[in-house]
């Protein structure tokens, strides 16, 4: 038996680009005379559809679809993701499915047990989850299906959920299993998502063919990496990240394989996975809602210069415009620099002084600000006036405008709402500072393009006189890491400073962290490759009162 | 017996602060000799906590004040709602839990089965449901405990559950049923409210106390309203909307009524609930951030002119400043209306023109805009000025800005990012254009506060030269129509044809609805007073490409 996986990058609600991309998979296939063609979750749909599942119009369209792949099913099983109606009465009114279709028929539809409802998911917000399990037979084969986190309860020391589907499916003793997923990246999933297809067969001693979604929606990336493991355990393939691909199996050579065969797995460097899904990210933003250009301001500080390294490979230079917005606070080296970046990238840029702009305002409001004196206020001027021009810009001329605000930044507030937190998409609000170096080391890494001065020198806002980042914030090694356990770990004041860490600096950082939780609110979507990422990942209520 | 029933307004996560009100009703129940007295659900923490309540740290604070409530429990039963852990390893960590408390012992502790996981609730994000059910036996009463939810899986033609709590405790034949709740106001929530205790008494023929919350936390308002009906059905007692109330009963004098013990129910007119609901919603934002004053730009329309009268009633006429920001297009009337409004309702107010940061932006970006037409670009530059002069204000003297958006033009993108999007809480985002002039004549019911003319002139953006919304946007009457049947019913563009809406109208609006949603990504929270706001209880992908 010939089994395809095709690993694929869908478009949330575009039905006919998601069938065109499954059409032309079950046609490859066919062409391969593979008996199996097997697609991701929810893939007629795009994964995670999110409330468009409360449109009866749009579970119809998703009917449709799957219409239209009966009706081209002559000769081949597909196997695919689609949300269906729950029959019952009781319960949510949907199910989160994989239909098993063959020759024009339906010949089984499973449902999903384990509905994943925390961090960036909101599964049981829509899906009753299953209750009945059955293999389904085709060409003298028992084949389990399980969905996604369906296989991801065990071997685990606390468990979510309190039953296994594969514990029931393997009684039924399944030739082998079929996983159709949509993980979403983080730069530590692989590994965990290699251990968990790995627990399975340990446990079920059947192969695993485990077909992951590929590319970016909004914020959440996924970075495809499906997987082949056979029942001893052993790993037969592991496909490319964040790229498409259709790849075939011979059943007997999974169970038996030669050492050709065995293709084993992908290099999986933190820095170069978050580059990668950074760049998945930025593209997929653009080309899904149809445009093809970005801007961004170039401060000559290392959080603008990553944004636009990143933007130009993803995009191509020619597609990034820098807008360098100098102040009388602004250093020559500054202007230098950035100036330096878009050479070296080979993208358009222009510098628009902000005086006219800063003057203008602090006339408008000489009456009211009368015997204050200059803080913050003026400070904020200067980064709204930046963001005005930025947004008249993108305005004028179809850019979206790029948010380069890093975690570390995002995380204490230490940034201008309307001003430098502007923009469509937040491309490294994920990334905390000591990364977001990293990051820039990693695209000098064949000779440099962003300029050697911008990773070295002391980061500065530039907003008043010779300000410092250090002059407000704490060193960025010890802020990164105080936040990484708070945010990422959940860990509270006590574990904080159990664990080494300072008191005063625990309590003035998980402080600022709460106190801006209205700043964040107001923030783009920010590309997630972290298992904590601000945004719909991470819900905070703005009124409380807790450690602020 | 004597039942206290305390309707309070807590603080998520200032634990002091909720010990302190549930303290004082202790004290209070125990002077009048009250047997039990009951709050709601989640009080020791506030409801809704949110990822708070994936900190260890929190949860243990909040068993902290569990202790303290033991400590002052001699001669009296405590019913009070606290998250507690799941001692069960598989499943979630925690459960939704009502403790029975009595004589500084814990005699019961009711686990929430029915968790709501749809619009603005995550409840199976957090908690594992009970599967256990069992009442509890207090000086010869026995008393079924049920958590909010748990009541309202009765008389629906969908319900959301399989189970119904009351159907396993009805078989320990309880004497009453206390409920605790945390409840969010919609509109048209408390018929609803008033029907599900129906319902309740009708099929389990036993007394029910059901206990809100008031008050509001961020977006969500609760408008107590809390509900005591006897096992016959009759209502004893409706509660004090928006007010915090302690009410006593006697059990026998509610199982069998003298004509004085019938208090009866609230009044529910929707304009008049919706206004009080604001004026709560206002006032709770700015007092549990700390603030008392607030900003808002004053255009000589409609919309900021019902903000400016509602945050003169929640905050004080004095604590609301108002800023005309006239430009070249501005009429003569927008700026008399406005001031007219101001003096109205005795608020400072002050004229600062755009002409210099409009002026100043134009001659910055002459170089890049060369060769191109006024257009969209130089309408958001006026947009972005004013919000960039009202931040100015916000930062310089501490007011939190209003931001002054509908529903309807949130719904169709009709606003600037950034621009007249700004400000710390959305007010009006949950009323649609048409429900606006309903509160402005309610606000001036007693007299003229927000000027007629306001209220009767054609609404303008006033951006270009004799602008009108309706060159650019259908009849408020008719979109209104379309975007409550699309947003509130979820209907799809067929149902809404099929309706008598006009086709190319249903297109169109739909594809702006959708075309937006990065728009409203980043707006501040809305007051919720619909059953379905923008924000949190309406999750959509900015990438969808359904229906635009």
């Amino acid at each position: 038996m010939k089994i395809a996986i095709a690993q694929q990058n869908y478009h949330i609600g575009h039905f006919e680009a998601n069938f065109g991309k499954i059409n032309a998979a079950i046609e490859a296939a066919k062409a391969q005379q593979a008996d199996i063609v097997v697609f991701s979750e929810l893939a007629v749909c795009g994964y995670p559809p999110r409330d468009f599942l409360e449109f009866s119009d749009f579970i119809n369209r998703c009917q449709a679809v799957i219409e239209k792949i009966k009706a081209i099913s002559q000769g081949i099983a597909v196997v695919v993701g689609a949300p269906t109606v729950n029959p019952v009465i009781e319960g949510k009114d949907l199910f989160n499915s994989a239909y098993f279709i063959a020759d024009g028929e339906v010949l089984h539809i499973a449902h999903k047990a384990l509905l994943p409802t925390y961090d960036i998911f909101d599964e049981y917000r829509y899906f009753e989850p299953a209750s009945e399990f059955k293999v389904v037979e085709y060409k003298g084969k028992r084949i389990a299906l399980t969905i996604c986190e369906d296989i991801w309860n065990i071997g685990n020391e606390n468990p979510l959920y309190k039953i296994c589907p594969m514990d029931e499916l393997v009684k039924q003793q399944p030739d082998f299993m079929l996983n159709l997923s949509a993980s979403p990246f983080s730069y530590d999933h692989a590994v965990n998502r290699l251990h968990v297809i790995k627990a399975n067969t340990d446990r079920y001693k059947v192969p695993v063919f485990y077909v992951n979604n590929v590319g970016a929606q909004t914020e959440v990336i996924f970075d495809g990496g499906s997987i082949v493991m056979n029942g001893d355990g052993q790993l037969i393939e592991e496909l490319p990240y964040f790229e498409e691909a259709i790849h075939y199996y011979d059943l007997d050579a999974v169970n038996n394989p030669a050492p050709a065969d065995i293709k084993g797995e992908q290099a999986k460097d933190k820095i170069d996975l978050m580059y990668r899904a950074l760049i998945v990210g930025i593209r997929d933003y653009f080309g899904k809602l149809g445009f093809t250009k970005a801007i961004l301001g170039l401060s000559g500080g290392i959080d603008s210069a990553l944004v636009m390294a990143l933007a130009a490979d993803a995009l191509g230079a020619e597609n990034v415009r820098a807008i360098l917005m100098p102040s009388e606070f602004s250093s020559d080296h500054s202007v230098n620099d950035a100036v330096k970046l878009a050479k070296n990238l080979g993208s358009p840029y222009d510098i628009i002084p902000i005086n006219k702009a800063y003057d203008a305002f602090n006339e408008t409001l000489k009456p009211q600000f009368e015997g204050t004196t200059f803080n913050v206020t003026e400070e904020n001027i200067q980064a709204r006036s930046r963001g005005l021009i930025l947004m008249a810009l993108s305005n004028k001329f179809g850019y979206i405008l790029l948010n380069t605000s890093n975690k570390s930044e995002m995380a204490v507030g230490y940034g201008t709402l309307y001003g430098d937190m502007c923009g469509g998409l937040s491309v490294i609000g994920d990334v905390y500072k000591v990364e977001a170096y990293a990051l820039s080391r990693y695209i000098n890494r064949n000779g440099e393009i962003i300029p050697e001065n911008i990773i070295t020198k002391a980061p500065s806002a530039e907003l008043r006189p010779n300000q410092k980042d250090s002059d407000s914030l704490p060193d960025y090694d010890e802020l990164d890491k105080v936040l990484y356990h708070y945010i990422e770990e959940r860990k509270g004041p006590k574990e904080l400073i159990e664990m080494g860490l300072r008191e005063t600096l625990v309590h003035r950082v998980l402080r600022l962290v709460n106190m801006n939780e209205y700043k964040r609110y107001q923030t783009a979507p920010v590309l997630r490759v972290s298992s904590k990422a601000f945004g719909m990942g991470r819900r905070m209520p703005i009124v409380g009162k807790y450690l602020s």
